[in-house]
């Protein structure tokens, strides 16, 4: 994910789809596309729509005609905010990008469209790069928890195709590989869309990292049956008591390390907490299309008309959480004190 | 599955691989072909590959030219025995079926070839319809478990293309619609080879039980967060214990179920008990082809080279388990004394 040039320049990312048969970047070029992009998952990951919603922000201001009066440039951005908002309901980075964009617009400190441009763009790229150094001192902040010749599992893709950086769950494995630690990594392949299968398993092997593919039905007997040193995963929101949302299947795997007693932990930068919300009840859970289920494959593996549920998340109480590794800090046994002490110091 | 005529008659079934696209009966027309269609899961589900295999060893008999002399024709039967045998090494069912089948050669009583193949032919259609039998029993004995109402859950296909009769699991949903209780069951799509997507949503759609289909990963958060009654599943073997050896997954499901006190009852025949087994863990846990995982979607969906472990079958501890439902009676809080007391009485 890039931005290419100055305030008139191009928007791309990798369009995650394609992967692994194909790396194709493709330009953003327009509001809506920003929008279908991260609706149909071409960029996914929490902390990168965050960054994905702010870069289409800018492609909003570049897109308005340069004599377009202020007053207009405003609504046009307010309009885009609240379209690029709406695009998936359970990721809270995505709104708090959105929210941090605002002030460059809203406070009136910018009188004419291109120094609007030009502030919409630092912005963006601020919450880039301070994504980029979250992510390094996430990966620092677990070092510890890694050990060399360690074995450990994860769920869904929180790696450097979910981030701005080297990723949350994933930049703890390629920190570990930097500092010469040889790990096995099992990655769940995460249905329906198989983001552990494409993008987890390509990402470990190009780094070099010893990967093994599983059904995400096989985390649990691999955890108790086995000898998996911890899990990491990333969050989509965090709620103030630990509690914390993420692709469904991590409450699975998390109820699978409690009863072994394997290590469980969640690496999530601070945008990724909702401290509006007391508890994992209230985070509102994406429902996708059916289709994702029945027509995954190659040919319809389903009979007509059968109903399907299909959350694209689900929630792991807070209890079930060893740790909740920040670039603050690691908040151990996360509870609505311990979370308030890292994230509200 | 059918056999269709006498001894010299022909051994038919469906293959499930085909389901739910396309109904297509199979002749299995030699023992190579039967060893095949139990290996490729054309047949599958514990109870019906120990019928399957019950019928190879009448295939293996009628496939002797008529002369053969009755030394060369117990050979060939054992030899056929070995081949059905190790064909899958989970579902004790098999080799239940096996030995049941093989005093009517060993014992001498048949003194000619036609004489064995009428009796070979008694003995599988004993066994069948034993099976569909003690499938009728344990639907009448788990009746009381399930109410006017109630949703249910359960993963894999445990129903009437796993048995010879109405099925184990779906057994119990079969009965329950026929005393005119109005149930929802939740089916387990169950990666990698959807046999609760492919075979569980057609067999209970057909029979105008409500399915609704999720991702294994969904299963979790379904039984945590929403309304379910009861979790009922099959059993590929069963320890002297009460630990049970399913289709991959049910470890997680089971261990969802505990977390929020939803009972989780198997249902399983005796024939599915291993007694000589202590405990799950002795149990050979089958593993299976790297490219059920990898090439299962119409492209290949992983970078190449990455590794991949696919288990066919995970272990649930018995004391995750409410209760397992026989043809003889429910066993309560499984462990050796409680399976003992029902089995070996």
């Amino acid at each position: 994910m890039r931005w290419d040039g100055d305030s008139s320049g191009t928007f791309y990312i990798l369009d995650q789809t394609l992967l692994p048969a194909e790396e194709r970047e493709i330009p953003l070029n327009s509001v809506p596309e920003v929008a279908d992009a991260i609706r149909r998952l071409a960029v996914r990951g929490a902390p990168a729509i965050g960054i994905a919603a702010a870069y289409g922000l800018v492609v909003a201001a570049r897109e308005l005609p340069d004599d377009t009066p202020m007053e207009d440039a405003l609504r046009s951005l307010d309009e885009a905010t609240t379209q690029l908002g709406a695009t998936r309901p359970t990721a809270v980075n995505l709104k708090w990008a959105l929210n941090r964009m605002a002030p460059r617009w809203r406070s009136g400190a910018c009188t004419s469209l291109p120094a609007l441009r030009e502030a919409l763009l630092e912005e963006a790229r601020a919450i880039h790069r301070e994504d980029r150094e979250a992510c390094e001192a996430m990966a620092q902040n677990a070092a510890y928890l890694v050990r060399d010749g360690g074995t450990y599992l994860t769920h869904c893709n929180a790696g450097s195709l979910a981030t701005g950086g080297i990723g949350t769950a994933l930049g703890v494995f390629h920190h570990a590989a930097r500092q010469g630690k040889r790990i096995t990594v099992y990655a769940d392949e995460t249905r329906p869309l198989l983001q552990g299968a494409r993008l987890t398993s390509w990402e470990l092997l190009r780094a070099g990292i010893e990967v093994v593919l599983i059904c995400d039905s096989a985390a649990a007997s691999t955890l108790l049956y086995g000898s998996v040193d911890a899990v990491f995963v990333g969050a989509d929101r965090i709620a103030a008591n630990g509690d914390i949302a993420n692709k469904l299947g991590t409450l699975s795997v998390a109820l699978a390390a409690a009863r072994r007693g394997v290590p469980f932990y969640v690496v999530a930068p601070s945008s990724t907490f909702d401290l509006n919300l007391a508890s994992g009840s209230e985070i509102p859970i994406e429902d996708r299309s059916p289709a994702e289920v029945t027509d995954g494959f190659a040919a319809r593996t389903t009979p007509d008309g059968v109903k399907v549920k299909n959350p694209a998340f689900d929630v792991t109480p807070a209890d079930l959480i060893t740790g909740i590794v920040t670039e603050r800090g690691v908040i151990l046994s996360p509870e609505t004190s311990t979370v308030a002490a890292i994230l509200l110091s």
